[in-house]
């Protein structure tokens, strides 16, 4: 066993690595040796950032969002366009959405979809603070960017449910073919959903 | 840009655990978020592990091993055979034949195989230690436990020249068939080699 040949410090080292998500057992052994050989240019600056990281990042009141500030940059942004907010389940793909560039709105992360075979309830969700802030006068619309799973769709037709009564425009993201896509290798949902959706040239 | 999004703390994060073996930008992306969220039970308990391997742990002089101790636990282990030296590439191979159970000897890790492609030349490896090692009395036997890879093969043939004047025996790890492995999925060299290298029953 590791352990027993490199001590308990690398071997607590190398359990901890092994629960951040993309990394197995053997991948954490590999990461905690290549740390232990970088010092200088990869295990201090880690620990360091992930010191300053735990002091500094706070989750968004707000949005949901993680950031230094709170209410976060996007909250804050005045050059974003108030009336338009997009729902997504994670910071991750709020990250994506931005890294598009493909809107310049304010967002509003769930923190998770529902699932009934996790136990996720809407309750877990961060749906009060939603339903709080599009009953603000000013939002005139709410993007649903959530993922094309069943737990996603459902969770996509509880918020339109759950906003039916408020005077607002609810959108979802279109299906189709994804850009550099072949026809050849996608599933007949999809096929179908680009049928369906065609839009004139 | 991410950065743009969640400030320079978050980027720099997941920056540098991007160049974790293992991590590409998106798992690091991924990654960051999860310390974020499990700070009490992640983010802080592996800041603290990476602070005191830094402290603690050094590299063993004697054999390359990484270990608290200087010389390292196998090397002070009066129970390890002392005439045989496993003479492995890098630690984590050390780490793989100590789960195995299968040699209760003394090692030397070379830090590295020769690479002339990689521009890694028998002075970048640990190899005048092994020298002065295997010069001294009572070792009888290495075992070159490399990698089947090129890099790994003539890295042993070199070590063999190298260690050929002293009276000693050098041996290497047996090719064949993996244990569980099917015949059909093996390629021509390891058939060959297990058909040579045939036991009797």
């Amino acid at each position: 066993m590791a352990q027993h040949v490199a001590g308990p410090e690398i071997e607590r080292l190398i359990q901890l690595l092994a629960r951040l998500p993309g990394l197995g057992p053997r991948s954490a052994r590999r990461a905690a040796l290549h740390l232990i050989k970088k010092r200088e240019t990869l295990l201090n600056p880690l620990s360091d950032a992930m010191r300053i990281a735990n002091e500094r990042i706070v989750v968004c009141s707000s949005c949901g969002n993680v950031d230094t500030a709170d209410p976060c940059t996007i909250c804050r942004d005045a050059k974003r366009d108030p009336s338009i907010l997009v729902v997504v389940e994670d910071v991750s793909d709020l990250w994506a959405l931005e890294r598009s560039g493909a809107v310049n709105a304010k967002y509003h992360v769930l923190g998770g979809v529902l699932s009934p075979l996790d136990g996720v309830r809407p309750e877990h969700l961060n749906l009060e603070r939603l339903v709080a802030r599009v009953s603000e006068p000013g939002v005139t619309e709410v993007i649903l960017a959530l993922n094309a799973t069943v737990d996603g769709q459902t969770t996509a037709h509880y918020i339109t449910e759950l906003l039916a009564h408020l005077p607002i425009k609810v959108t979802k993201l279109a299906h189709g073919v994804p850009v550099g896509g072949e026809l050849d290798y996608l599933d007949e949902g999809t096929l179908s959903a680009a049928i369906r959706q065609r839009t004139s040239f």
